[in-house]
């Protein structure tokens, strides 16, 4: 049994999908071993307690980086923890952090990077007037929305998509292509070529 | 009859394209009226003549920007030109030739745009790992590969592809795209809201 680390800092649908991705036998050897948020309030935090998952509050307001990311580290290894994935994790974590678990932390972007990275990726997508959206899953190395990518999954942007309506399409997307993406990295059978992550056949 | 305008530098595979959809009647209402190469050696010009279309050579070679576009401009003209299809033309038009045919210069990225502009799209996305590739048309601008967005086609990358296999995936997408896009534009059934192209319906 793998164990996963989530970290998130909003409702954390994607942590949601990931649990019920594990309920339902689509990720047969993982296990969620700590879901932490930076922000107390953050309703993914409540929906861990509420699946009966630790669920720690970790804030990292006032605090340096380093110090909080070494707080969230000690966590993580406390709870044995084997992968992290970010879920609607609002922070840049530190090098530190990402040398700590060398190809063993996940993120997904609600874009097809290298297009739109950073914030509000779905809105930029949408003004940009992009025919083609979607999403990416990718390691987290020490530049924002940069690490290798895993998989990516597009979705079509209509012409009468608001941004609110492509974002709900990407988000399907997102649930889908993370789990698919953990399943894959646990498996362990791939090996990356400079940044490109290549299954073993 | 709408007279479509063909500039290229090379071998022109983007323009031969073109020519057989017209052939084959998926572009029921064109015609091309002239094609033009920058470089008096493109295979195009060769391809264009044994079609039995006018074909020009106007080098650029030694020439300023401004007076090389200048020239283009005229020919144009002369051949009354609706439409201006940009067909692996390797020069930056001038904000004069832009302004001259305002929504009525037409260009094939062989990328998701905005990902991957500029030279060797199809190198670039190799080897930043994207998972999935495309060719992208969209309406020129003063900017490189920059223009309002009129259709996009995705191919996957596929873990056994070299630079080259890709290229050609995304190459086939390139031909069906444009034509699709130039019969789009020529119906007029379309409005741009900023940037974003919008078809009537």
């Amino acid at each position: 049994m793998q164990r996963l680390g989530i970290l998130l800092s909003g409702r954390g649908s994607n942590f949601i999908a990931i649990a019920k991705a594990i309920n339902e036998g689509r990720l047969p050897n993982a296990e969620i071993a700590v879901v932490i948020s930076n922000l107390p309030e953050a309703p993914g935090l409540e929906a861990a307690r509420n699946l009966g998952l630790p669920a720690l509050s970790l804030p990292s307001a006032g605090r340096k980086r380093a110090e909080h990311d070494a707080d969230i580290l000690a966590a993580l290894r406390q709870h044995q923890v084997d992968l992290v994935c970010l879920a609607g994790y609002m922070r840049i974590i530190s090098p530190e952090f990402v040398a700590a678990y060398p190809n063993r932390i996940l993120n997904v972007h609600p874009a097809l990077l290298p297009a739109f990275p950073g914030l509000d990726a779905q809105a930029q997508a949408f003004e940009y007037g992009a025919k083609v959206a979607g999403c990416t899953v990718h390691f987290v190395d020490e530049q924002m929305d940069h690490g290798a990518i895993i998989l990516q999954r597009t979705v079509p942007v209509l012409d009468e998509d608001t941004v609110e309506s492509l974002s709900a399409r990407i988000l399907e997307q997102e649930h889908l292509a993370y789990s698919e993406a953990i399943a894959h990295v646990l498996s362990g059978d791939f090996h990356l070529v400079e940044r490109r992550y290549l299954r073993r056949t």
